[in-house]
Formats: C-alpha cells, structure tokens, sequence
C-alpha cells in the first residue's frame, strides 16, 4: 500500500500500527523513530520495524506515510523537526487524541508540498510504550479524520484505506466537533476517573487497604482509566481545555441535581435517571463497542 | 451445615446463594420465596430450590439459617412478615448494601429468639434476577458481617463458616463503618457513574450515535455500572444517605480544583494527580480483586 511508512513515536499506539502494518503488508519498509534511546532499542528487540532511526528527520526521508503517534504536547515540536525532510507528495498523519491543538501546532510548520491529515484511533488501553501495542488493536474501531479545507480528496482516500487495512472503520468531520465529541465520551470519562480515585485515596474514615479490598464492588471500574499514561492525560486536558470545561459545567450541574434528589429522598426522581441509563450500555453492546457478558467478562479473580 | 436454609428474595444474590449452597452441599432442604409469582415460577424452572413458597412466613417456618436478599427498602416489610414464623435459635441475616438503616428497619421486628446477624457480600455484578445469579459469585469476595454488641459469637461463627464455604473472606465491622465504606467504594462509583452516563444522554452538541460509536474511548467503562438495577440503587441512595452526601461532598471539591487546574493550565499538578492514582489500581491487581491484562481483559468486539 505504501512503499515506506515513518512511524514517529512507537508507544503503544505506534507499536500497534507496526504490528498491523506488518501483518496486513502495508509497507514495504517500516521505519522507526522515537525519542529516548532506550524506547528505540526495545523497539528493536520486539522487531517492530525495518529500520530504526533515532533522529525524526533521517526517518521520515523518502517516507510516503508519516504517523505521529507522540503525547499532543509534542506534536509541534515533532513537526518542525521533520518538516524540512519530507518528501513531497508524502502524507503526514498524526493519532493524538485532540485534534483542534494539533492541528494549530503542526499545520504552520508543514510545507505545502505533503498532505496533512489529522487523525485519531478511537482505541487504547490503560498501558503505554513499546512492549503494549498489539495488532488487533484497532479491530472494528472507528478511526476519525478531520481533513483541512483544503486537503486533497486523493490523499484522504489513500489514509482512509490504510486504517480500513488496519481494521478501523473511517469517519470524517471538522476539528472542533472532534474536539467536543471526544470531550464527553473519552476526556471527562478519564478525569472523572482520575478525580474519584485520587478521592478515595485521601480519606481519613476509610483506609486504604479497606478502598482496595472492596474495590470489586464498583470502585474497580473507575482505577483502569486512573492507570492510564500521566503525560498523555497531561496533555490532552491541556490542549482540549475548552471543550472539556464545557463538559465538566455540565457533568457539575447535573451531579448537584442528584445530590439534591438524594438529600430530599427524591426516589421517583433517582429511579428514573437510573432506568434511562440502562438504555444505553445496550445501545453499545448492540453497537458492537463492548461485550455483552457480566462484569466485562473479567474472569473471577 | 444447616438443615434447612430459606432464601427469601431471588435475584441476582439469592439465586447465586441457591447455586452455591447446592453446589457446596450447605442445607438439607433450600426453600425458596420471592415476592412474585413470576419470579418463583422462573426460579423452580432453573431448579433453584428443593421447595417453592410465595408466603415468607411460610418460607421461614423450620429454617436454621434465613437469608433475606431484596432491595434495602423492603426489608422492614420483609421482617415484619417473617418475624411470627421464626424457629426460636434460627440465624437472620441479609445481604443488602446499606446496613445503619437495614438494622434500624429489621432489628426491632425481629424476636429476641433468634440471632439477627446483619451482612452484605462484597460481590455482585450489573445483572439482576433470577437468571443472573452464578455459584462463583463469591469466590475470592469478601463478605462483610455487621453484627450487633449482643450478638452471639457462636452463631457469628456458624454464619461466618457458611460465608467461607460460599467461597468468601469474611469481616466484621459495626455498621456506620460498612455504610462509610461503601459510600466510597461501591455507592460513590455508581452514582457518578449514573450522573456520567445521563449527561452525555443530555448533550445537544453531540449526538447519542456518536455517543455509542465512539464510547470504547472512555465512556464505556461507566455504563457497566449505570445498567445496574434501579431499584436496588434508588433504595441504596435513600438509605445511605448521610454517607453518600459526604462523599459527595469531597469529590466535588476534588473536582474543583481539577478543574481550576484545567483552567489555568496546571500541568505539574495534572501530572501529579494523574500519576498518583496509577499506584491504586496496581495495589487492586496484587490484592486480586481485578484482573491484570488491559481492557478488563475484554475480548475485542
Ligand atoms: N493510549 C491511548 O489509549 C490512545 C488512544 C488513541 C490515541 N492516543 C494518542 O496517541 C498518542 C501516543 O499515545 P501512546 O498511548 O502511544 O503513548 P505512549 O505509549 O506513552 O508512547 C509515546 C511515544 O511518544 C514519544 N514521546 C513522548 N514524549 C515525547 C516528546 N516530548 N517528544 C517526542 N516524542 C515523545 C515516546 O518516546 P520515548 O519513549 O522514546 O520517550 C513514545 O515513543 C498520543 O497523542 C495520544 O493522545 C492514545
Ligand atoms: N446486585 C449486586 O451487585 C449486589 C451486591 C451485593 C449486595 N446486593 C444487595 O442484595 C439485595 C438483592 O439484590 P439483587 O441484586 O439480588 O436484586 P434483584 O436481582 O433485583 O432481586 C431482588 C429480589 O428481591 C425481591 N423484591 C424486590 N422488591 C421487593 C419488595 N418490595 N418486597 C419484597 N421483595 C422484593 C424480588 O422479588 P420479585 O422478583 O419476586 O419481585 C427478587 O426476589 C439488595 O439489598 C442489594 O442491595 C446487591
């Protein structure tokens, strides 16, 4: 599909596309480049790529398909770095996971010679770097492009039938809906993590050990997000910070509306916002984004 | 280990006990009741029982060990109706999760004949039920006694000998402290996981396709909870709510300064935060109570 593929930063979303470009034969020849030495060796010992380079731009030379797969805050820098040895005609990409901030920092440093289209897997785990890629990774998930005005609809095909390749199902819209999009169904689910298990964590009446040992009781739930990367979460709350605030508003508003129903023993109120919620998590089975078995289908531990 | 065990109640928890209780040989005769006609009829045809009787007073005549496992509103009504039927030195107890407000609504129709012994399984998953309840339900869980100053310790023995053959760890604690507990890890996580779920349901600038297209992002993980029984969760609201409100209370506060953190760009603290919790779920993985491979271990779908 592409003669050579540059794979700019090789965490796991950049070691899951290696291990699919690989096994679908997407490329000719991988290149790898990340920033610390010790990232590149492991990569090497995992055989993820043809070439491993440690400078950005040596590995980006003569690449048709560029993927930046670096935390959001990075994504600038990265560009400059690469820009003046791209090869024309070469598509550049990127995986961050706000796309508004991306595309401000990188767009500018960029020649008008490359086609820059933004994306963004929707797919992840809780772990990061080399070693938790996989190349199932991206199996039946949707995959978001948001394409500049100008963008040429050649380029946008070809990326879009590289995820496809890769498994994803492709959709199309602007920057800024991305932007408010994944705010409520990835942004505040995670800080919301974050916040309550760092709650729980602070209590004087209740210890530690005891918030671990009646953790399967629900509050387990919410700690697989809280474990997800720091940096990366630094960033996108950083660069999404509009659309976030719109959404934490909301979340606080209707979360004073149940602390009042529940303070006034409002249970009609409470049992009707617990029914209508039912609804949803079957929409998502049905939508094919979770299993449909108990508990996630987390063996009996 | 007891002769004759009534469960009074069905769902998710009574049919798991009926499982266990067979599977483990723990009563000579395990007679089931339930408040329905439906549901005692559904449970006879999954051969939950060897006897099936809709009057709980009835259900309870001759038990050794009364297990009741309803929603926590019900349960005054519940002993109330059992209460005449008792065999003097028979053991109570119940598995709801609220306990202050199950003593307070149980202990005074009870007679001083038998053994009130308040408890609740550290257990469950978002089903409910008599299809629900599995025989590993317990296994590995901690199940929590809150027994009261009189209470014999030999018919605290015997019920806590009952739980570890269920396959569980028992501890005891005094009810105010189950209903402080709970409020953070399981009654806390439930609400916000509710509130979370409604809001994005609410939101005009993303629609509710794109809420489920893209929910393996984040979303999902709260829907699990949010798709538990609303009548159980109403009750759980009402009857703990000293304890809910106060931890409620400390994660909006919480949240605010995550929030002004967002605002005005605080990475270092985001970081830290983000760092800090990372270590909780760690600790949950070496206590075994989740699973240790990302996504819950979910299948991809
Ligand atoms: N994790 C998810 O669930 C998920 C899902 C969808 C999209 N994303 C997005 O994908 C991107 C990568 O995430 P990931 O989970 O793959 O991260 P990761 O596993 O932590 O890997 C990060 C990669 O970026 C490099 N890197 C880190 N800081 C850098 C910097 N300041 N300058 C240049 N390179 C830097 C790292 O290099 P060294 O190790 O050599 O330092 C590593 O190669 C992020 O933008 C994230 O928002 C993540
Ligand atoms: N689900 C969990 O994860 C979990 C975990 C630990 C503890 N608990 C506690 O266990 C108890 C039972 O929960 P569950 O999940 O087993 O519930 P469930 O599956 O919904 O079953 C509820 C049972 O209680 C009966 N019932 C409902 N309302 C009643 C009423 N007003 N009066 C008398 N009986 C009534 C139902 O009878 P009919 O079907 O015949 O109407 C059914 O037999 C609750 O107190 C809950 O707090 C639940």
């Amino acid at each position: 599909m592409f003669d050579r593929v540059a794979l700019v930063g090789i965490g796991l979303i950049g070691s899951s596309l290696a291990h699919v470009i690989r096994r679908e034969g997407l490329a000719g020849t991988i290149v790898v480049s990340t920033r610390s030495a010790a990232t590149l060796e492991r990569a090497a010992e995992l055989d993820l790529g043809d070439v491993y380079e440690g400078d950005p731009a040596k590995a980006v030379e003569n690449a048709d398909l560029v993927i930046v797969s670096v935390p959001v805050g990075a994504s600038g820098a990265v560009a400059r770095a690469i820009a003046p040895a791209l090869k024309a005609g070469a598509i550049v990409t990127d995986v961050g996971s706000t796309k508004g901030s991306v595309v401000s920092q990188m767009a500018p440093e960029l020649p008008s010679s490359v086609h820059f289209i933004p994306g963004h897997p929707i797919a992840g785990t809780e772990r990061s770097g080399p070693d938790a890629g996989f190349a199932d990774l991206f199996d039946g998930r949707w995959c978001i492009l948001t394409p500049l005005p100008d963008t040429d609809p050649d380029a946008l095909a070809r990326l879009s039938g590289f995820w496809e390749a890769c498994g994803s199902k492709v959709d199309v819209m602007d920057p800024a809906h991305h932007d408010m999009v994944l705010a409520i169904v990835s942004h505040l689910p995670h800080i919301i993590a974050y916040n309550i298990v760092g709650t729980a964590d602070d209590l004087e009446a209740v210890t530690k050990s005891e918030v671990i040992k009646y953790s399967a009781s629900g509050f387990r739930d919410f700690t697989r997000l809280a474990a997800s990367d720091p940096t990366m979460w630094r960033d996108v709350c950083l660069h999404n910070r509009e659309a976030i605030l719109e959404m934490l508003a909301r979340f606080s508003e209707d979360l004073s509306a149940l602390q009042r129903a529940i303070r006034w023993g409002d249970g009609d109120k409470l049992f009707d916002l617990f029914t209508h919620t039912r609804a949803v998590r079957r929409s998502i089975i049905e939508a094919g984004q979770d299993i449909d078995v108990p508990d996630f289908g987390r063996h009996v531990v």
